[in-house]
């Protein structure tokens, strides 16, 4: 019997040599956020479309309640867009016979952000900051927060009148309000998809929307560009809870 | 004279090689939770069974007092159940001459999760996220969250009819309530045994017991289980903590 | 077409064996910023002049809008003093075709350091520390903390009257008090560019400027000096956050 | 000319090769410290006497005013008990000759430790737990805290009447009542010595004592003890702050 290292040589949907393919950025990354406490407990997830591919439709995503810090490349789901048609799972090719690996929960969710967004990537965090601004605006459908600095890392989107979709025109400034929606929570994650592409359409400035009591879901062109965001979101859901804490209000007129 | 790495080679409850292996998933363990401050000043501890091996009645159990990140597979305790008879001391085998081993005071502890639930591991921290929620509940003796996805990381356990033994039976909702009892603590670690095992007997819903202003004691099916629920719940206990200091009650009706 | 290392090596303004390399020295702090949250969503930045080198008039300056702990030494623009001609940008030597580099919005405020001050390192962070005490003094324009220990790691700076110039004379004492100027923040970081010069002036005791809602400037004689001035004063601004929240006075009559 | 690597070997007072030696724990245990926030800033220091080694008199002390977490073996200074007799100054041996190493601010209280309760080891921190501590109970001269399992960390320290002697017999209890005494800070690090020597002499029970608005000192008798009591205070008193702010009382009766 074959290890997974060697097995996966040969796999067509793997490149274990190139730190920037895919399924191995998913395995940093989700090492990355355990460090943060986004992802412990299995919690969350990173998906990735492969820009640099052949096929920029196929979409890698990691499995439901697997660590996350000890993710392998080769125990990716890998689904085909528009469909999501599933080209590869990791119970196929002789990886691993004694455990059944099933398909995150979040995978409709990041498939509606591709669909709806043509993003190139989409983070899932159970960030507690993230968690804790929807619990203390509970009366609020929207987190909003002007005149800080980080908000500039965040991208300006806009609707293309021409063609409908939303594209980024540059960035935010420091002084404008960035506004990102806050959907409920339901039972079962896929049960989150309407209101999340609802959320998605009402709000073409966004590029992430929380969700009340559970995460946040964030989006980009491309992951890096997805994970600073996420980075830049959170920093500023973070300094939101202290600035409420104090009695300081995250809008200043 | 040889050194342990060369020692170790022989030892028949040891194999350096197999990174799974109960004694050497302790010792990576335990450097894990020094850096999350579960386990500083030599506090806390971790005990597997050796699920994978040929005698699955063997417990490996970290020794008393020893710092936590410094551990090395060769100072493992393994004893065997039900009975608990010592197969195995560090002080044994011509490893170290100059220092004499104590048995963890958490043995008899981690005795009584594997007996009573059939657990495959058990993690105890003095993670202060745990005894913060037992002084901020301090008049209660459960400690009770829902309505937070994270929950889902949790099992759903329940007597099975016929044999009398909890079984999981899937995982909890995020609407449902995870309900953790509370102990008081004692002077002497190896007298909570009898109040910890009440509490799992009347709990058997609960994959964790809290002991006030002391700490946690999690187990599960397996080492890696185990570790998931206790980061699970630990996060569930943080974020019960900010709750709580924010007004906002960890229950929602 | 080779590889960035392999490029690098005739680069003559880049030396990747030399660890004390201000290129090199770069990427290695804003790792260690990335770690302690202070230049997370591309935020900040580090700029060091080339003491030891042939030209002490070279500056390294790490490129605007890129993930500061992923950085290259081959990444650095190179500017020379006085007239901060550009001698190196990253666009050019066939480092990298597919994307354009963009010299810092903070290079015209690390300038104004290194002409007013002479300094020979300038670091800049969004850390929460600073903006959070930029909030909770809101309607002050200065932050002022004494007689605490961490103190001394501060300069005691002082203008020469026969130079006009400020010199480091020594180290404060815990019981001097600190003093930092806060300058407002503006739509374009360029456009601090007066009110830190006129703040750099002002208070020639200061090593840093503290922005309003943005962050912090800080330098000192060398990259060491400017780090662990800059440690230290974020030690003091975190500390004087939790004075504030318990009712301590950070000045002590 | 040698680089210090290769002078290092034929200097009788180092043996890199040997990670035990006072030198290299040194070190080490600065770099960890530096993590937790305790030495940042050039703050704060680690002090061993060599026990191990020929001579037990010889004591190990990292220097004044450097980056703690990037010391090297050499640039210790070795000081020789009872009448501190410097041995070893990195200024000698041809390690550096372009800057002029001080001996710490912090050794003579080290050696207040050494001689006052025969120490193996002795270290400073900066920790703001330790600082917070002692401005939250502003008005007292003693931290005390009852009842929190972590207590048993520490070692219960009784004068022997032959000897006059304070000697460990044991370690506290958990329902013990840990008191540290909290002395005032002075302008110059070595005039707290009398302040010092009088908290020893007065707490025969103390292994550590806090100096207001500036941090702890915690002394063992080898690293390894005093790395763990230093451990088990900083958990403690980081657990006072917080259950001082939620108004439970650390004392329980």
């Amino acid at each position: 019997m074959s290890d997974p290292q060697t097995i996966a040589k040969n796999d067509p949907f793997l490149d274990l040599d190139n730190p920037q393919h895919p399924a191995n950025v998913i395995c940093e990354l989700c090492r990355l956020f355990y460090d943060n406490n986004w992802v412990t407990g299995t919690g969350g997830g990173v998906s990735i479309r492969d820009l640099d591919g052949d096929n920029k439709n196929l979409v890698y995503i990691a499995p439901s309640g697997i660590q996350k810090e000890r993710l392998e490349p080769w125990e990716m789901f890998v689904a085909e867009l528009p469909d999501e048609t599933v080209l590869r799972t990791p119970n196929e090719g002789g990886y691993n016979k004694n455990y059944k690996y099933k398909a995150s929960a979040c995978q409709p969710l990041f498939m509606s952000c591709y669909k709806l967004r043509d993003a190139g990537a989409c983070i899932h965090t159970h960030s507690q900051n993230a968690v804790m601004c929807t619990l203390l605006w509970e009366d609020k459908v929207e987190f909003k927060i002007n005149h800080i600095e980080q908000i500039k890392a965040l991208p300006r989107l806009q609707v293309n009148a021409a063609t409908g979709k939303v594209e980024k025109v540059g960035s935010l400034e420091n002084f404008d309000t960035l506004v990102i929606p806050i959907i409920e929570n339901v039972p079962h994650e896929e049960d989150l998809v309407d209101d999340l592409e609802a959320a998605i359409n009402n709000y073409p400035g966004a590029t992430a929307v929380l969700v009340r009591r559970h995460g946040i879901y964030v989006w980009g062109e491309n992951i890096w560009k997805a994970k600073v965001y996420n980075e830049a979101l959170d920093y500023l859901l973070e300094l939101a809870i202290k600035m409420k804490q104090n009695g300081i209000p995250t809008i200043k007129n």
